[in-house]
């Protein structure tokens, strides 16, 4: 069986790219990061749904200690309801995808998997740079140049399965996938409840509604 | 005065880099790295450089817990006295200067800071994939795609002055900045005195001699 590594968030995209390599059929194995999040809840959601696709997770602790996001900054106000999700939001984390991708890379290298998957979006998504097409683009051949595989022809490949589908899309494709959408956390804040407020909680309401289907975290 | 995050690492290259970017100006920021490294020998030393230089400091703990290199596992033997240095030698690191300039590329946006210096060489070096020209031309343009910065024009470039240079070059450049030698620690053993086998104590004493310098480092 090929191996890959997935990055796993927690979040909605990430379960559906976890689940989407598995029935591919590689045998894959999870990286999930603590990096100073306002709230751990998302870190339990994906050490729970990995433990449901019985992928093994490892869990990284990095250091930001410049912080300088409200994703990281609870002092910061989190963007709710904007009208236009226009511009480069406060929950920008400077680049955080590149360093995520660093440790997969390194990650995939050390155990021969040729693929890293990571579930990006850049049509449903919040206007980072890091979730852009051409981001990814130039990653291949970063990847090829970084590493000792890459030197010998054994290219480590990055997958952006949902790189260009609606969110609604996604959600119709996890549901096939068996996806267990009830324990995936989206929202910025970390309570009892998704806030429903966030960029995210209302990305998440507008992909269930466009795809006809209740989303089975909301009671 | 402009910003600048530079990678130090403790070492000769790093260290005359550091001081090489102070000389043209730069407001100098140092991130140092402890990656699970055999030794803390290099770390304290690269404090006590930038102590020396007067330049603020950020200590990362990073994990790397799939290990894989003769650098991080204690277990496997380094290489010693290799009669040609040709092919990537067991103590490289998968993609430890791309996770490396991640985060440095998260803390210069962070901080707005338009350059990234590394000490990178490709001349008298160990041949690790990640230390060639063409590394460093990947990275430019991912930088400029992975950063709200770059979305909105402000370039962060990595800056590689001592990419062409040979070793003795190096030590010549550094003379005349400044830097003190005698606090850079190139073993990649952590014993009281650099042990004067390794592959990177090799190329700093062919570097020393072709300068026709006495290395002060040893006694």
């Amino acid at each position: 069986m090929k191996k890959a590594v997935v990055l796993l968030s927690g979040g909605l995209d990430s379960a559906t790219t976890l689940y989407l390599a598995m029935s591919k059929g590689f045998d894959v194995r999870a990286l999930v990061f603590r990096y100073g999040q306002r709230h751990d809840r998302e870190v339990r959601q994906a050490l729970a749904i990995a433990r449901r696709a019985k992928c093994p997770a490892h869990v990284l602790k990095i250091e930001l200690p410049w912080k300088g996001s409200a994703l990281l900054d609870s002092s910061k106000p989190l963007p709710q309801g904007r009208k236009q999700m226009r511009g480069i939001p406060s929950t920008y984390v400077p680049a955080r995808n590149t360093i995520f991708l660093g440790f997969a890379l390194s990650y995939a290298e050390s155990i021969g998997a040729a693929h890293i998957f990571i579930g990006a979006n850049a049509l449903d998504y919040s206007g980072y740079p890091d979730c852009r097409p051409r981001y990814y683009k130039a990653w291949q051949g970063l990847a090829k140049l970084a590493t000792k595989s890459g030197v010998e022809g054994r290219r480590i490949k990055i997958e952006t399965p949902l790189l260009r589908l609606k969110k609604s899309q996604i959600i119709r494709l996890g549901i096939k996938l068996g996806v267990p959408y009830e324990m995936t956390w989206s929202c910025y804040q970390g309570a009892k409840e998704p806030c429903g407020r966030c960029d995210s909680c209302l990305l998440r309401a507008k992909g269930f509604m466009e795809a006809g289907v209740k989303d089975p975290a909301l009671r």
